[in-house]
């Protein structure tokens, strides 16, 4: 310790006020040089440099307070909402992921969205049962214990709902990103693939899957199920036990879901209970009535399962303005592309006219969310906020223009449109259009 | 859905005991192809598989049951735990990540280890300030507010106690890879560079730094404070406010701490207050007393800040038997080091007689866990399971008789030895040291 500290600690102890006064003064000159050329939100003198605080005296929580921890309460807006608008009940609705508060790459699995056809069920390991059966040599049936067993893999995938962004197609609809982009979440996964599963059940791995598929059910009453081809089935699908590390939470299909990188998230079927191979999809509810892209003539487009390149601005955006006054501002948000890794990402201040290429905070993973930043500064101008991702094949998130061009406005899934906030002089944030 | 299946919904539906009887005897032909030639658990027929269960048919939890979530009931003995005879209170003490039971590399932060030395204090972001003084042209005094404006940078870091394992120097005595070697998590850190910091304070960054150091002071009771040698400060130092993508919790620093990857813990200054520039370290008491090496002449080896290479088998291991009989097994662990990458982890079976090269999930970041993989058969016989990791440097984890031989028997700090248990007939492990 300087001096100085070395002073200020033993005054603090003694708590005279000449030497408080005298420290008061030595503060007050550490306080002009205050940071960034920011209005100094902290008084100067500061209170909360030169006075011992009660935190720095007093004992704080010993360790068996949280033996499974959650978030700080100060942080306790930072949760899953869904919108009540939206859907009649909570059984078969959705919540959305504060993507606006998060930074980084992974989702914490408690605040990773949820989406449920007929609630979330309570499903035990010894209770669980996968079968295969169909087409294939051997029809099997595993326990939980037996999944376990096989050779697992790790990766980081995200999951997007079909519909994320889908109440944007007729105009500028909710006021916040965790609302317009946050049926996605981005989690460490752990599971076997499911190409083991199928061999263990005798399935030719070199064989010709041309015309053969997988329809994949889970456990709960809502039977949710889905017709997967079978060259994706075999290439990157796990039935995966674990996120982020840890057990499956219940909402998210514990104990085991399945996992199709970049794929629409209502493919990832929870509490899994049964894959047949077929040599037709089914078509199911969850792929014909649901799930396609009604195009403008009212015809449906159907098996477009890839989530196509996108990206979105998490701050500033209509739940996390800018609050700090004008200066350096970091603007940040997140890509993804269920085609393969993102390439670029490029930001606009002015509705699409010019463009700056962000920062990329790491390469990212394969069919992961990638972290972009632009480091810049704003002196209370207005700004029409867009970003646009750009995938390793050279595909560019489209416009929304470009995109009812060609997908009309008929749709409600598959919105990967470039997002637009109009950042206002007071640092506030709104959710437009531009034409 | 292929005929037989669709039949058994038909008739559980119709609940007509001819029917149900009928498909038992088709799911009896099922079961008998039970996976990976394990004793199989189920019951065959069974009725998991033939009956239609209560959470098939029932409704389940709705969007707004938890909005932020917890694991499942099923999972509450995956906590953080501590060892009641190891510290006298839980304030100044320890708890430890629940290792046996993870898989991948991300530590959830619920169940993040925990290290107070006056316990977690409660710190709002807008009571928050950081100071940086010393040797540098201007002092300054940051709001959190401030730290966000900075660019940030995100990375995936271990962070391990000093004295993680340190209780097995005398000899084998904690039973549990939780209690061994659960003082580590592995998170994805959201921060501002310290370089970025010094650099706003004056320090020039092409500077001479030889000799120059930072003494960093968190702001609880105990003002647990760390010298820091400057070339280390200006490498890879974070400021950080996340975690995982979330706020920090409280009990890992809140709102901001200090990320030092790949060097002890105790370096990692939680609810940080106060960067010095100096230029001599500082000898606090957790840098001579503490967090320093006493070897076998009494002398105490000093500046020991990196933690070397070293890894766990956390399954099987003694709170996670094998309990699914013979057969195809998992040996899986975690391996890191804090001079880089892992580059091999090899297992042995017989108390490190012979090894066998493990499969590495993923190449694995710097400074980060990776997880290994061996995916073996288990007969019954019993195993002396070790593991052993060797880093890009060529370093190679020690035997415990290797560490020994260089540093005595007076340490508590810096036990990266080989761990041993002993796997028995009935799949049961246990704490064993081999000679």
């Amino acid at each position: 310790m300087n001096d100085m500290i070395r002073k200020e600690y033993a005054m603090s102890k003694e708590k005279t006020a000449p030497s408080r006064r005298q420290f008061l003064t030595s503060a007050a000159a550490l306080g002009a040089g205050a940071v960034v050329a920011t209005a100094a939100k902290a008084a100067d003198p500061d209170p909360l440099i030169t006075e011992v605080q009660d935190w720095a005296t007093g004992l704080g929580d010993g360790v068996d307070a949280t033996p499974y921890g959650l978030p700080i309460k100060f942080e306790d807006d930072v949760i899953r909402r869904n919108v009540e608008w939206l859907t009649a009940d909570t059984i078969s609705s959705i919540n959305f992921t504060p993507i606006h508060a998060l930074d980084g790459t992974i989702t914490p699995a408690g605040c990773a969205f949820e989406r449920h056809h007929s609630g979330a069920i309570e499903l035990a390991k010894d209770d669980y049962r996968l079968m295969i059966n169909g087409l294939v040599d051997k029809p099997l049936v595993f326990t939980y214990d037996d999944l376990e067993r096989f050779p697992r893999e790790n990766h980081v995938y995200f999951c997007e709902c079909a519909a994320n962004t889908g109440m944007e197609w007729a105009g500028a609809q909710l006021n916040g990103a965790q609302f317009t982009h946050g049926m996605i979440h981005n989690m460490e996964y752990s599971g076997v693939p499911l190409r083991t599963l199928l061999a263990e059940a005798g399935l030719d791995a070199a064989g010709d899957f041309k015309d053969k598929w997988v329809y994949v059910e889970g456990a709960d009453a809502s039977s949710n199920g889905r017709s997967i081809p079978m060259e994706k089935a075999m290439d990157d699908v796990l039935v995966a036990f674990k996120a982020n590390g840890e057990a499956l939470r219940k909402e998210h299909g514990y104990p085991a879901r399945l996992v199709v990188p970049g794929w629409e998230g209502n493919m990832w079927v929870k509490w899994l209970r049964r894959i047949e191979v077929m040599d037709a999809p089914v078509q199911s509810r969850e792929e014909t009535s649901k799930y396609t892209d009604t195009l403008a003539d009212g015809t449906s487009r159907k098996w477009t399962w890839v989530m196509d390149a996108k990206s979105v601005v998490t701050s500033p955006s209509p739940q996390a303005p800018i609050k700090h006054g004008h200066g350096p501002v970091v603007i940040t948000g997140m890509a993804w592309s269920g085609h393969g890794k993102i390439a670029r990402v490029d930001v606009s201040k002015d509705g699409g006219m010019t463009w700056e290429t962000a920062r990329l905070a790491n390469p990212g993973d394969d069919k992961a969310l990638v972290r972009f930043y632009l480091d810049t500064a704003w002196e209370g101008e207005e700004w029409l906020l867009q970003s646009r991702a750009i995938d390793e094949t050279g595909y560019v998130q489209p416009t929304k223009a470009q995109l009812r061009a060609v997908r009309g406005l008929n749709s409600i899934y598959h919105n990967n449109c470039i997002q637009t906030w109009h950042v206002k002089a007071n640092g506030e944030a709104e959710n437009v259009e531009v034409s």
